[in-house]
C-alpha cells in the first residue's frame, strides 16, 4: 500500500485550483472576488458535510426496528449536535464576508449576474431532507428557477422521500406512551362532550389509561386525563382558549399540513415532561437538538438577510421584491421543526406533574443496576 | 493612601449578595432561578457600560467645534467598536440562558409575574439615546408600562435630548462636501426640470459645484451632477425608479420622520465613496460601526425572540399578543441606523467614480508628508 | 403577595451603584476604568454562578446512593455542560477587555496597585472545588498572598473537602466494571510475571473475570486480559513502553499525587470504550464534559496570559517574574482533569473491541423496551 | 458573454467531488472520516485566502514610495483585520472537530499514516511570509520532513524573500520620527556616559532633537531625551533595570536575530504614544492588527494542541516527543510579532507624555480643515 500524503489525501490540487475570478478574465481589478469565491466554497463543503450527517441519521431512523438499546438513538443525537455546531461556524463566517464593504463588492458584482444570488442547491436540498415541504416554501418555484436540471431533480427527489421530520413522527408514534386507537376515539368523544358539559369532567371518565392498552392489568391509569386537568389548572383566565388547541394537538386528526400526528405529539410531550428517566434522555436530547438546529438555521437566515441588506441595500430587483424582502419572508416562514417548538406551550410545572406508577417508572429505567451491583 | 484591595475595589460584597431568589422565599426548589437572576444582572452591568460609552460619544459629538485634527473622531470610532464588541458578548450569553430548558424555567416562572418580561429601562433608554424615536417604537407606550416612574422619566428625557443619530446628522451637515443652500435650490429646480425634460440634462446646468461655495475660484466642479449621471448609467432598466428616490434622498427636504437631511445624506455618501482619502477614513469607520451596531442589535433581538419562543411557546398573553409576537414586531422595526444603511443603494463602482480635482484631493490628505519627510 | 418588579427583583440599585472609580476619586480622567470595573464584576457574577452549579453537582455526587436510574447523573451532565457554556462566554469577554489599549490602561493602572493583579478568590476556590490540589498550584502560597483572611479560609476549606474530581473517583470505583480485589492482586502478580516471562502470557491465566466476582457463574470472562491483548496488538514498535504505563494506570496502587485509583481508571476506560450502551451514555457525557471544561479553562488561562502580555508587556515585577510568566506557568500546569484526558492513550479501535457477553449487554440496556412495547 | 451559473462559477463539480475516504477504499466503516477530510479542506481554502491577503499587503508595503496620502496603508489595515477575522473562524472550527470523539477518530486514524499529522505547507509558508524565520522554528527541518519537494521549495522561497515583518521594519524606518544617524551615535555615547556618570544627565546634552535633522531651525527639540526622563520616572525601584533594555531597544544596533532596528522601534513607539494624531491612526491600527493576528495564531496553536491531546493522548511518538509536545513547543515559541508586543513595556501615562510642539502637531494633522471649512 502506498504511503498517504496529506496534500494528495485532501486532493488539494483540485481544491486549491478551483478559484477562477471573473474579474481576472475581464482584466479588471477586484481583490475581494477571491474571498467571495472561497467563502462560498467553504459553505458548500460544509453543506456537503451536513448532508453526510443528515443522510446517516435518516438511514438510522428509517430502520423499522430501531433499537432503543443500541447506540443508534445516541448516534442520532450526537450527529444532530454536530450539525448545530457546524451551523454555528457558518453563521460566524458571515463576519468574514462582512469585511467586504459594499464598494468592494461592487468591484465585481455585475460580472456575476445572474449568479449573484445565493443559489445553493445543496442548502435547499438539505432543508427538504430535514422536513421543509415544498408547499411551505416562500416563493415556491422561485427557489429553483436558476438551478441546473439535475440539481432541481435532486431537490424534488428529497421532497418526495420521507424527511427526517416525518421519520421522527413515525418514531414517536412507535413509542409506547400514547393511548390505543380505541381509547383515542373515546377521548375525542370526551373532548366534544367537554365543550357541551364544561366542568362535569365527563371526559375524565371516558379517557382510559393508555398503558392499559398494553394488556397489563396492574397498570390502569388515566394519564392524559390527569395531565389535562393539571394543564387546565395551570392556565390563566386569558389563556383558557389554549385548551381547545390542547385537544386539537394531542387528540384530533390534524389537517394534512401538519407533519406530526396527535399520537406523535403525545409521545413528544411525554418525553419533555419525564425526560429525567433514563429511557427518555436520548429522545429528549434528540428533540432538543432539532430545536437547536432550527434556531441556528433561523439565525443564519436572519444574519444572511441583514448582510445582504448592508451589502447591496435595496438595489437588486428594485420592483419591491428586493433580495432582502425575499430572504426576510423565507426567514420568517422556514422554521422546519416548529411543531416541536409549539409543544412548549403545553408544559406544566414539574412539581405538579402526575406521579408515574412504580411499574412504569421501572420500565423507564436501566436493566442493569440490580443484579450488576 | 490606603492600599487597594481587589474585592473591595469591585464592591463584591454588594455584587455577590444581590441574588435573592423568589423560590427560596417560597421554600420551593428551583435551581435555575439563580442563573436567571445572575444573567440578567450581567446584562444590566453591560448596559451600564454601553451607556458609559454612549454618553461619552454623545458628549464629544455635541461639541460645536469638534475638531477633525484631534483624536476625537477616532475616539468615537473606537468606542462604537467597543459597543459592538460588547453586543456580541450579549448575544453569546443567550447560549447560557438556553441551557435552561422550558421545564426548568417553569419551576419559578409564575413566581416572577408580572416581572417575567424583559423590562430593562437601561436598554430602552439606550435605544432612545442612540436614536430610536418614541413614535417608531412598536407598541408605543407599552414598553414603559411596567417601569418605575423615575425610570420612565429617564427614558422620556433621553427621547427629548439630541440623540447620537441627530448629532451625526449635524456633524455630517457641517462637512464641507455638500452644495450651498442656493445651489441646493437650483438642484431642486433641476430635479423638477429633469422630470419634465428627461434626457436634456437641464439639471446639469443649474447644479453649481458645491466646492465653489467655498469662494475658491479655482475649484468649480459639478460633482453631484457628474455623480448622478454615473449613477443613472449604473441602473438596470427595472431600477430606473431609483432615480426618484435618489433625488428625494439627496436633494429634497424630507419628511419629518427622517433624521438625516439631504445635506447630511450627501456628506455620508461622499464619505462612503471616497473613504480611501485620509480625512474620510475615520468618518467612514464611524458610519460603518453604526451599521455594525444596528446589525448586532438586530441579531440580539432576533435571538432573544427565538429564545423566548423556545422557552415559553405561545403561552403568555395567549390572545394573539404573545411575547414572541411583540418581540418579533420590535425586531423587524427597530433598526436605529437604517437611514445610513439605505445609502448603500446609491453607490456605484469605484472605477466609475468621478475623479476628484487635485486641489480637493490635497485637502483630503495629511499636512505632514511634505515638509517632514 | 407583592407584585414583583424587574428592577427590584434584580436588586439593580445595588448592582448599578457599585462602580466607584479611583480615577474619579483622584479627579483624573480615565474613561476606561469603568470598563475595567464592570467587566471584572461580570466575571465575578459568572464565577458565583459557576459555584452555584459546582455546589449542586458536588452535592449530588456526594450521595452514597446516587441512583443511576434517577435523573441525577443526567443533571450533573447538564450542569457541567452549562459550566462549559459559561466559560465560553468568559473567554469571549476578553475581546471586550482588549478594546482597552495599553495606553488607555495606563491612565489608571498605577492607582490600583497593589490590586492590579487578578485576585479572584472565587476563581481560585472554584479550581479547588473542582479538584486542583494546593500542592499542584504553581507558586503555591503566592496565589493567596493578597486575599482577605476570610477568603483564604474559604479556599483552604474547599481544598480540604472532597473535590468534584475525588467524588468522580469514588463514583467510578462504585461501578461494577472492575475486577474484585483478589483478582486485582493476581493481575499485579501477573504484571510482574509478564516482565519476567515476556510472551508467555502468564498474566492471562491469573486474571479472573471481574464479572465472576459478582457470583454470577454464567459470566466468566477475562475482560481485562482480552483487552490488554488487543491493546498490545494495537501498539506500534516504538510505543511498546506504553504497556508499562498501562499496567501502572489500570492495575497498580498509584502514587498519592494521583486522584484516580486503578479501579476508577478501569471504570472510566470501560465507559469510554462502550459508551454506546444506554447505561454508559450519561457517564460518558459526564467524563467528556469534564474534558471540555478543562479545555475551556485552559483556553481562558491562555488568552488571559496573552492579553496581560499585550496590555502591560514585561513591566510589572521586572525581576524575571513578570505577570505573564506566572500566568503561563499556571496555564501549563493547571489541567484539573488530566488524569481523564490521559486515558485516551489506551483506547483501541472499535472494531477490535472485545464483544461483551449477551448477559452483560442486557444489563447495560433499558428495562423498558420489552414489556412496554 | 455566457450567463454565469452559481454552481459552475464556484467549480463545485471539483470541490464537491474531492472527498475520497480511505475507509471506503478499504471497505471499513468510518463515518467521521468525511468530516476529517472536509474540515481540513476548509482550512486549506481559508489558508489560500490568507495568502491572497498576505500577498496583497506585501505587495503594497514593498512599494518604495508607499504614499501615506493614498488609501494604501488603510487597505493594509483593513486586510490585516480580515485576516484576524478569518483566524477567528479557524479557531471556532475546532469546535466541530471536537465533536469527533477519540473512538470515532480511531476508526480511521491508522489508515492515514504517515499523513496523520498536520502537514499544511500553506500554513507553514504563511508563517514564513508574515515573518517567522526558519532559525526560530521549533524543530527546524522537522516541519518540512513530509512535504512534497515543490512545496518545500515554496516555503524556502518565502523564507528568503522579504517578510511582511521586514517590510514593516523598513516602513517604520522611513518614518520621520527618529533622530539622524549622527544624533544616534551621540545618544549611544550618552548611554555609555550615563552608566559612568549616573544622574548628571550627560546623555541629555548630546541628544539632539531628531526633528532638527530635518533642517528645520524652528523645531529643535530633544524628544527622546525628554521621553527617557519621563520613562525613568515612571519606573518602580524594582524595574530600574528596564532602562538598559530601553537603551538597547531604542538606541543600539541590536543583534542580528531581531528584525526591527532601533530606528524602527522608535517610530513604532512614537506611533503608539501619539496615535491620536490623524497621521498616526492608520499606522497604529496596522501595528495593533499585527498583535491581534499573533494572538489569534497563538490561540489557534493552543487550541489545536489541546485538541490533539484530547484526541490521541500521548500515543503517537511515545518516546517523549508526542504530537502534543511538539505543538506545545511551537505554540510557545512562534510569536511572529513579539518585537512589537514588547514595546508595550516602554509606554508611559498619557498625561505625562511630552507635549509635541505646535509645528509638529500641525504636520501630523490633515491638510484640509483649514481652507475647506
Amino acid at each position: 500500500m502506498d504511503e498517504i500524503n496529506y496534500h494528495d489525501y485532501l486532493q488539494l490540487d483540485k481544491i486549491l485550483n478551483a478559484q477562477a475570478t471573473e474579474s481576472n478574465k475581464q482584466n479588471i481589478s477586484a481583490h475581494d472576488e477571491t474571498l467571495f469565491i472561497i467563502i462560498h466554497q467553504t459553505y458548500e463543503l460544509w453543506f456537503k458535510q451536513l448532508h453526510h450527517e443528515a443522510d446517516s441519521i435518516v438511514e438510522i431512523m428509517r430502520k423499522p426496528s430501531l433499537n432503543d438499546n443500541s447506540p443508534e438513538v445516541q448516534t442520532v443525537v450526537h450527529r444532530l449536535n454536530r450539525m448545530a455546531t457546524i451551523l454555528r461556524v457558518l453563521i460566524h463566517q458571515i463576519d468574514v464576508l462582512e469585511t467586504m464593504t459594499p464598494m468592494d463588492f461592487l468591484d465585481f458584482r455585475d460580472m456575476l449576474r445572474p449568479a449573484s444570488g445565493f443559489q445553493s442547491w445543496q442548502f435547499k436540498m438539505l432543508e427538504a431532507k430535514l422536513g421543509l415541504k415544498f408547499e411551505y416554501r416562500h416563493g415556491k418555484e422561485y427557489y429553483t428557477s436558476q438551478l441546473r436540471t439535475e440539481h432541481i431533480d435532486l431537490i424534488k427527489k428529497a421532497e418526495t422521500e420521507q424527511s427526517f421530520l416525518q421519520l421522527v413522527n413515525i418514531w414517536l408514534e412507535r413509542m409506547p406512551f400514547g393511548p390505543s386507537p380505541t381509547t383515542l376515539r373515546n377521548v375525542q368523544d370526551g373532548a366534544k362532550a367537554r365543550s357541551r358539559e364544561e366542568g362535569k369532567s365527563q371526559a375524565a371518565k371516558t379517557e382510559k389509561d393508555f398503558f392499559s392498552a398494553q394488556n397489563n392489568a396492574e397498570i390502569v391509569w388515566d394519564f392524559w386525563n390527569d395531565y389535562k386537568k393539571a394543564y387546565t389548572n395551570s392556565l390563566a383566565e386569558a389563556e383558557k382558549d389554549n385548551l381547545n388547541v390542547f385537544d386539537e394537538v394531542f387528540f384530533q386528526q390534524r389537517e394534512s399540513h401538519y407533519t406530526f400526528s396527535a399520537k406523535a405529539n403525545r409521545a413528544a410531550l411525554f418525553i419533555m415532561l419525564y425526560r429525567g428517566y433514563p429511557m427518555l434522555q436520548a429522545p429528549f436530547q434528540l428533540l432538543n437538538n432539532l430545536l437547536e438546529i432550527d434556531e441556528q438555521l433561523s439565525t443564519w437566515r436572519h444574519r444572511h438577510m441583514n448582510m445582504v441588506h448592508r451589502m447591496i441595500g435595496t438595489r437588486i430587483g428594485t420592483g419591491g421584491s428586493s433580495g432582502k424582502d425575499y430572504l426576510k419572508a423565507a426567514a420568517d416562514k422556514h422554521y422546519i421543526f416548529k411543531e416541536i417548538a409549539q409543544l412548549t406551550s403545553f408544559l406544566i410545572e414539574r412539581r405538579k406533574l402526575p406521579q408515574l406508577p412504580k411499574k412504569i417508572e421501572e420500565k423507564l429505567g436501566f436493566a442493569g443496576p440490580g443484579p450488576l451491583k
